[in-house]
């Protein structure tokens, strides 16, 4: 991949590497199994399909308390940041509710955990706790409302002091060190943490500290969902002035718009790149 | 946040900023819309409440092609790049296997277009794949099989130069420049994809690049998952050398049992950070 000449890029970037992955020969069409079975188990099960209920979905306001307990003993029972905190509120709905929340596999949030198994991307409590927004709110068909509720819990969980402290009642170490993430990613989060408390990164105190983060995010999920469900919903977030669209902010000539308009993301720039002059 | 004086810390890092988020009081619980239905909207929906099957689930092998036209088709439907890529896979499977596919509601992934509603974390492409994968392979279970299925795609997505090509003779633009995103990041690849077309972040044609990435996440994850069904998966990406855990790999210091063991992640360090002397 060669430096391309493009008049409009007047600051120095760092190139990415060039190394293609290589795609695997398409595989042909038929019956195979994952280490799985095959199609039907019993005619039941086949006869078992049926239609999600219209939309809207019943919601009740959850306590947030309950979801905070509930994510933090869902990720020590082995399932992790996502499945942890998206278990936390769908359970939580199923008790209350009951269906179609019953019905939700949270199982599909298991591979978000440490990021996308350890990848250290987005936060699994953060991702969990969308991914719950998303299909309780109804997805692409209510995004207004879904968009404020993204905002707000990614903007929350990127300046929060984590973990809150409402998780020392029980958590396993007493109180905790708290540290700020800075964006909505695993890996920043996780590694401000260790300097802060100076723990290893795979210690059972950092993993105690990311079941208590798992608690403290849903539980702040739960907050937004129970406030848009009062209509008394209003966004707390600030974002920092990097990605402001205001002359000065990176956004401004990098965002929609912009003399460069080369660049699409919410999370604070300077986190991961160095301010410059214009 | 003051700057503690960590012996193991032994370079300069940048400090995050402290500004805390503040919590909303917790809600009471009580019943409530988020501009939603109250409990049950019929008596034979209350009645439909059943038990998803017993692990494992049925899989069929699925078609790359069929799934990358499908994601590129749906992300184009409005539901972006998550949905786009979940629901290529999952309706395929709803298509060729049945229930329990045809129950899983795909809105909740609405979500993680643009990497989390606009927010540029995780590529909502990849983001939706995963969780398809978590959802066939069984989550925590079966997560040996998973952690393959998570790396690979990851992976792939990282280093291979996108959209792939395979696209061309359906995208609306023709032939289209190609990128390397260098992580499984929405913000660092759009805006590497930007940089190289000239093409600006909120233009048709980089909407229809992100549909063509879409299909082709899809895709690669339907090659995957075919592989591990037929038992002949062989991991192809290699991790770059800043993720080594031997001499000279940023983990081999920062990652489990390093000296400073303050880290977390599998992205390419120096994507982000610049390299320094030990």
């Amino acid at each position: 991949m060669e430096e391309k000449n493009n008049p409009k890029i007047i600051v120095p970037r760092r190139r990415f590497l060039t190394k293609a992955g290589t795609l695997a020969a398409g595989a042909a069409l038929g019956a195979g199994a994952l280490g799985l079975a095959g199609p039907f188990s019993s005619e039941s099960e086949a006869k078992a399909q049926q239609a999600l209920p219209k939309r809207p979905w019943a919601y009740k306001k959850l306590d947030p308390e309950k979801v905070r307990k509930d994510g933090y003993d869902i990720f020590h029972n082995g399932r992790d940041c996502m499945e942890g905190s998206f278990a936390a509120i769908i359970k939580s709905l199923a008790a209350e509710v009951g269906h179609p929340y019953t019905i939700i596999p949270c199982e599909l949030a298991y591979y978000g955990g440490g990021g996308g198994m350890g990848w250290g991307t987005l936060c699994g409590s953060v991702n969990g706790s969308c991914a719950a927004m998303s299909l309780i709110l109804g997805g692409h068909d209510n995004r207004k409302a879904l968009r404020k509720a993204v905002n707000e819990i990614m903007g929350w969980y990127s300046t929060a002091p984590l973990p809150t402290g409402k998780t020392d009642k029980f958590g396993k170490y007493g109180k905790m060190v708290q540290s700020v993430a800075g964006t909505p990613l695993c890996h920043a989060s996780v590694s401000n943490w260790c300097k802060e408390s100076f723990f290893e990164s795979h210690s059972p105190e950092r993993s105690d500290r990311c079941a208590r983060v798992t608690g403290d995010t849903a539980a702040r999920a739960v907050e937004i969902l129970n406030a848009i469900s009062d209509n008394t919903f209003v966004a707390v977030y600030v974002p920092p002035a990097s990605v402001s669209k205001k002359e000065g902010g990176c956004r401004s000539c990098h965002g929609r718009k912009g003399t460069l308009a080369n660049s699409r993301g919410l999370m604070d720039c300077v986190k991961c790149h160095e301010p410059h002059e214009i």
